[in-house]
């Protein structure tokens, strides 16, 4: 756990929230990008050592168009920057966190995922990542 | 918008969620603090760059313990430490964005610290903070 890589937020209309985040953090995404598999567009803004990740959902399905329908746009996960994920899932395992996906998965911006399942993280939904060198 | 200085997370046990980001993060809070201004008792753990805030409610009339009757436990807010409170102020209402309080507050951690409506940002409780010197 190095830092937040990022914080995830999901948004009905990416292109307006790109405008939107653009004014607030004072300068535009450094990428865009489509992940098919997970039914999301996404936009990746740098924050000083953070980055905040826009979420649009392309498929009636994914998991951020029933987060959208559920809760509304908002804060949809924190994910984690770890060195080793294959080490901090037997660490987070052996205390007790449940994972989603207990294989890493290639996930937006080069990176292998799992996400911890929010009823074992107070409701918070958990993402570590590891750069695909 | 320096970096992404603090996540708050709006728990019902406190002392619950501290042992469980303790075994998360792997080391526990530096930091316990009562504001008693917002009726909230708080957690601060370091993780690299950032902290994690836990928050919870001392008072049925809150922001917290209203938040966390409406959503239950989960993120509350994003803080991002910014350098000069007073130049953001102006430049983020001069681009549309609404606070909740324009004049800085001390908030917990030795910050002075200003809200912005979720409403003008995509649903997400945005927090600027700037260290008290």
């Amino acid at each position: 756990m190095k830092k937040i890589e990022h914080i995830g937020i999901a948004v009905n209309d990416i292109k307006a929230s790109n405008a939107l985040f653009e004014k607030l953090l004072g300068h535009p995404p450094y990428k865009q990008e489509e992940v098919v598999s997970e039914g999301v567009k996404t936009s990746f803004f740098m924050n000083g050592p953070n980055k905040i990740e826009l979420l649009e959902a392309t498929d009636t399905n994914s998991p951020i168009a029933k987060f959208l329908e559920k809760k509304g746009e908002g804060i949809h996960h924190i994910a984690f920057d770890v060195a080793d994920i294959a080490q901090e899932i037997v660490r987070l395992q052996s205390e007790g966190f449940v994972l989603l996906n207990d294989i890493p998965k290639k996930g937006a911006d080069n990176k292998l995922v799992v996400f911890l399942h929010p009823k074992s993280t107070n409701g918070v939904l958990i993402e570590l990542c590891q750069e695909i060198k």
